[in-house]
């Protein structure tokens, strides 16, 4: 297994500049970093393809100093441009064996995971990892659908063994509880984006979950 | 040279499913194809790439059928998902060499050029073919440039020597006029899209230009 496969999923950050407070995202995600955050997707629904290439490929930059993979949401196209570390797939996005195949072996592939009925379908699948979404509602995704809360974390990662992440309104204080519910580590998106100092919101969510995986140990 | 890199530019189609006046592209694809349409280009600014794929796929067999070809807008992970001939660029899409590299010398890449300065430039890349753009004002692209007219077709056409359509409010009426100026093909949106029969709306594009390319030979 090459490096990249072997990714720490503790700390998940999820870039969104709407939340990012008008800072830029260089700023935001680089004292993620400081903070401890482990993976970082560059996720941006409105940018051209040429401004998303550019934007990714000085996030990687940044990234590489950090040794923290860069993962790109969706677009394929733009994860192959500027060789990020993997792409992180919505049950929208494209289908995980072709991107599997675009992007060869050694790249890191998640895919989003909703419900039961999708958590089995991904449990068939070569994934390097899941998100279980939205663990609570979420104000930044514009199709809410129910929360699946802590019983759905704890049926979704016995229904399908893939390293996991919990995503929806997490912060430190209640971070622990989805780790110990089964997941391996929290997606963050205003957590961090949205904290006066990311930083520190990093810091504290990153303890949080390291604490609850201690204990899980 | 593989046939795909010798594919003919005279009537090319750009697909527009806001101005299909609510019929199937299918429908739409298949028509301006039996009325002569020589290569296809699919653009989608708004699905989702789940959708976009379907939709490529979908076309591509059809198009399959009578041997023309599918170029995709923009999106090379989509035309790499469904084995598209190539894709055609924006100077907003990802950079020529970067979507030469991944997609292979086999393709088809096609880029949009607007000005003098970027005819300039795409002279220097290994392009397939380039679209002049706008030929005449159109009110198909949301950010309007400066129409271009036939003399700017002549000057782009001898500044960059890569094949060429013309596209913007193109019919038939005036597309011999277009390939008189320089261009080899024309490349067209609502033209065929927005006829009320596109399959008579390409036959007669097809012929303008036919005649227009005699006469230049």
């Amino acid at each position: 297994m090459s490096d990249k496969k072997t990714f720490n999923p503790a700390l998940y950050l999820v870039t969104d500049r709407d939340l990012s407070l008008g800072r830029s995202l260089d700023w935001v995600v680089e004292k993620a970093v400081k903070g401890g955050t482990t993976v970082v997707q560059l996720r941006e629904k409105k940018l051209d393809t040429k401004a998303f290439i550019e934007e990714a490929s000085h996030i990687k930059k940044i990234l590489k100093s950090y040794d923290v993979p860069l993962l790109i949401n969706d677009r394929v196209d733009v994860a192959l441009a500027v060789g990020a570390d993997g792409v992180h797939l919505g049950q929208k996005d494209m289908p995980y064996e072709m991107a599997r195949r675009i992007m060869g072996k050694e790249t890191i592939i998640g895919l989003s995971v909703e419900s039961y009925e999708q958590a089995k379908e991904a449990g068939k699948l070569d994934l390097d990892y899941i998100a279980i979404s939205p663990v609570y509602t979420t104000p930044t995704k514009e199709e809410l659908t129910e929360e699946l809360g802590l019983e759905g974390v704890r049926r979704i990662t016995e229904i399908c063994r893939h390293p996991s992440v919990g995503i929806g309104s997490i912060k430190a204080h209640n971070a622990g509880e989805v780790i110990q519910a089964g997941a391996d580590g929290v997606a963050v998106v205003s957590g961090i984006c949205s904290a006066d100092d990311p930083e520190h919101a990093a810091k504290e969510l990153r303890q949080a979950v390291d604490k609850a995986r201690m204990h899980n140990a």
